[in-house]
């Protein structure tokens, strides 16, 4: 994954509290979009099923640094990047940015889990295909 | 149902906007907590399992009029009523006022339903023993 | 405004609660969200700042009715019109559908205010230049 | 401060996402909560007025390591302590349990600023008197 993936998010007004900026923990509902919209433009999703059943990713930690602050109607340039491939997990690390100005910084670790059929998550080796389309040179 | 169901909630930060205020769309957050916070009351959840499977109460209108502003840690006094109780559906009808002014009334209008196996909400009579929980005088 | 203004919003993860479905209180953020694109596109802004001061435009009213649900990565389509265009007031009307169905419909009323100097709002008639656009026909 | 600030939260429906759980980032949303119930236990607030004008403590950094899931109604006992006192600086450390079973556990760093006649936050020393409020063995 040579390049960084790259989105934008404009600040609505409900993302905002009365400091009149984004509210801190709104950067990591961005940060879910974004490694969804990644996750399509790979032809993934963060639910999948396929032949043996249904594939999830529960989060097991999430972390934002705060450079900056933006405010409603700003838009925000965003870069996803893999910064770690495990056996059964993903690190996703996020850049957020305002007119070339850093706001933010955060990263996601995910795991890929089988949906056992009593519903509870049972992590497994991330299969081969999914694993092809993570690193695919965009 | 003579005497209205009363409680409280507090302003949060991440209930506020950046004009200052609570947002609008938190008062249906409130509606919600304090509806299900009522059902608790009478022994009753909005996701249930009785003999013959899951009961759960879809949302089919909800509304809110705002007349004056709350803002952060101001302490909002709640009342919930049943305004009309149908064969298949209650409508909650909800008073928010902070220290004695009027802030917001709402209404909530949810339908009785089993959950079908393949996942499907079907609308059911509301079964006699939930009927009387929810009448009963406090 | 012959026409009504079209959109679409993605469902997000994070939009949905344990029914599965998308929680009824986002097509309060939805609407929010549209209603925003609208003014943007009409070159105004809910939060606006002329030659007198800042202009703002409080809800006095939100309301929604249910008619079926969506799921995440759902794409809707939505739809604004004016319903109403009072002295002092619009009220926006939504629809929202999936692939041709009908998902739910809604209403919110704004006032159109100027922000004192101590930061109360005071409903004025709504300024000629801002009528104009939000009535020309796109 | 040699004994935990200790709380509730109980898991509200719209804290749920389509998995059936509490959403991530809502962990975060409780830790505002519960810093600033912790803040209000000591005569404190994240927004307050002194001689010199308004304080104000703006997040520089938040993290979250999840163990477990919790669902609907399920009450979470909450423990918050103050893991680092800088100049300057706040580092709060939660952890989140349900019936003695580990949930999550995160980190807040918050920065003691002025607010400036502009509105930009200017970060100082942690004032004395707040100092002392914060470490005071409950």
């Amino acid at each position: 994954m040579p390049t960084p993936f790259r989105t934008m998010r404009r600040v609505e007004f409900h993302h905002t509290d009365a400091a009149g900026i984004v509210h801190f923990s709104q950067f990591f509902l961005y940060m879910e979009e974004v490694e969804h919209e990644f996750l399509r433009s790979r032809g993934l999703s963060v639910m999948m099923r396929d032949a043996e059943g249904v594939l999830s990713w529960p989060r097991v930690a999430a972390s934002c640094e705060y450079r900056s602050t933006v405010k409603f109607e700003d838009v925000l340039d965003v870069e996803l990047e893999i910064s770690r491939l495990g056996e059964k997990s993903v690190t996703f690390s996020f850049r957020f940015a305002h007119q070339g100005r850093a706001i933010a910084t955060g990263q996601v670790t995910t795991v890929c889990c089988r949906i056992e059929s009593d519903g509870a998550p049972r992590s497994i080796a991330i299969p081969g295909e999914i694993r092809e389309k993570l690193t695919a040179s965009s």
